[in-house]
């Protein structure tokens, strides 16, 4: 005798793979209750069937394939039930599949992209109201004062402030100005927008991955996350894959030709420590923060305890040596 | 003796290449209304002096360039004056080069980044929302009916209307859905914006090219503009080039390489009589068009009378004979 189970319940087959006796799942709830969803191995039907046929010695030998097969067979006629009742599971693990590696994903691309989007526009609003004002473009390099300042003064004010008694930009109609300012207005909105989605990317990055945020910050440690794929698959890479990760352009280029030297950083170029100190210093820092940021993911995606103030201070030690 | 008159007013010099008589413009003021700034060859204070040295032959002997530079030498202690009021007039003639071919360019220009920007992030949204409830993505192609309707029904509501008991999409905190729907009304602004420009843009053109207007349409008639520089520059283009703007790429390739075709039609691809035609006709009806966008654009740049619905009408009506 055989004994069988699947996501439509358990089966038990005769030596002539014919069914003997089965339980099936009676509705989807049952289902999603059960074990087969947390993936262990024996249902509570099957050990129901165990304690029934307890004295049938070889009740669980399916470890005959070809035998095994002809019982499955006997089981045809619940074809569209296994259909539906699969798509059930399927569904189901995919809807559990949604980690919050995911959303941070999605949330540091977006943000990469809101920087994209405003460059372009803010290149456009550039040279769109220096028909109107252009004294006012190369006195301000920063997009985002750009924007913030000629929406809140007026070309009167401005002039003004800047003590100019003429301006080279041309009265325009108030209609020509106004398109202009409603594409200063859409920049000024993404740019709020960015701010809050940082804001919510800090807070599930400070969440999920505390370590990791504290050595890192919020953008780099998103990116690395982003750029590995998940946290999980960031846990396996060595520190060396880290230092590394966004400059895989240069390592390839350094690869197929020898002359070009190898990338000492990645995304870690941005990071603060690297930006404050000076060049020479660069690659070994991006060595040590790599060290640590593989030592805190790896805490993080096994739920330890928070050390990321601890990991920190020695890499600020580790720097104030090689300033030595 | 000479006369020599420049910015800064006229001047006559003796036989021995000194000042004689001069007479300066006294202020910024009347510089600005001279004639100086409305580029005519004899100003004014030029033809006082003209009649004062009446008697004088050679008062206009200029073209000795020598002599005349010896004369100019003279004015060296105007240098900085000269300086200043050549300033003065530059700025003033870039003010005034700012002319409606320019914003229309900006617009169009903007329009398109407009396109690019939203196209980006609705992919990003998309990808995004698809987290919280993928069924919605694959059922609306719209990228802006996608946007409006994500926002304007909740989840219930979509899960409702499309009969769905289950879906695939896992149940998000209500922060990780707020950060979705940041980036969808961020995207509905933009659209929302998109279509003002759009607005804008058509009334400008209305205004500045009629003609051209009626039978490219606002967004063709405007990329027309823009590829072209200026209006001016495109009155000088013959129907021929008209045809392939937008094309450079396809033209280049076939002048490289002659087994590649060359193209038939540039941004007027776009155009809704070529849309609605059969595919074998496309290349004659841009050949048809160009040519009255031609005629319609020179009309514009001279001022002439609206003939956009005449020229329209012969348009369909050749359009009517390719199809017998």
């Amino acid at each position: 005798m055989y004994l069988y189970s699947n996501c439509l319940g358990t089966f038990v087959f005769n030596q002539n793979f014919k069914i003997r006796e089965q339980i099936l799942f009676s509705k989807e709830e049952s289902l999603k209750n059960s074990d087969l969803l947390k993936q262990s191995k024996i249902l509570d039907s099957e050990k129901k069937f165990l304690e029934k046929f307890k004295n049938i010695e070889n009740l669980r030998e399916t470890k005959d394939i070809k035998n095994l097969q002809k019982a499955l067979y006997e089981l045809r006629n619940y074809t569209k039930d296994f259909y539906n009742t699969n798509m059930y599971i399927t569904k189901h693990k995919i809807r559990e599949s949604v980690s919050y590696d995911l959303l941070i994903i999605q949330c540091i691309n977006s943000i990469i992209e809101y920087n994209k989007v405003i460059n372009l526009l803010v290149k456009r609003l550039r040279e769109w109201y220096s028909y109107y004002f252009p004294e006012i473009d190369k006195n301000i390099e920063d997009n985002e004062a750009f924007v913030k300042l000629i929406l809140k003064k007026t070309k009167k004010q401005l002039m003004q402030e800047l003590k100019l008694k003429f301006s080279m930009g041309s009265d325009l109609n108030k209609k020509d100005t106004d398109a202009v300012f409603e594409l200063a207005n859409q920049v000024d909105f993404l740019i709020e927008s960015k701010h809050r989605q940082e804001l919510y990317l800090e807070d599930s990055m400070k969440k999920t991955c505390p370590n990791l945020t504290e050595i890192a910050g919020t953008l780099i440690g998103g990116k690395l996350i982003a750029l590995a794929g998940s946290i999980k698959k960031l846990v396996l890479f060595p520190a060396s894959t880290i230092q590394l990760l966004g400059a895989e352009k240069a390592l390839f280029r350094h690869m197929r030709n020898k002359r070009c030297l190898p990338p000492k950083y990645g995304v870690l170029h941005e990071h603060k420590y690297i930006q404050q100190a000076p060049k020479k210093l660069h690659g070994k820092i991006a060595r040590v923060l790599s060290d640590k940021i593989s030592i805190a993911v790896k805490i993080d995606y096994f739920k330890g305890d928070f050390i990321g103030d601890k990991l920190r201070k020695e890499i600020e030690e580790k720097i104030k040596e090689m300033n030595k």
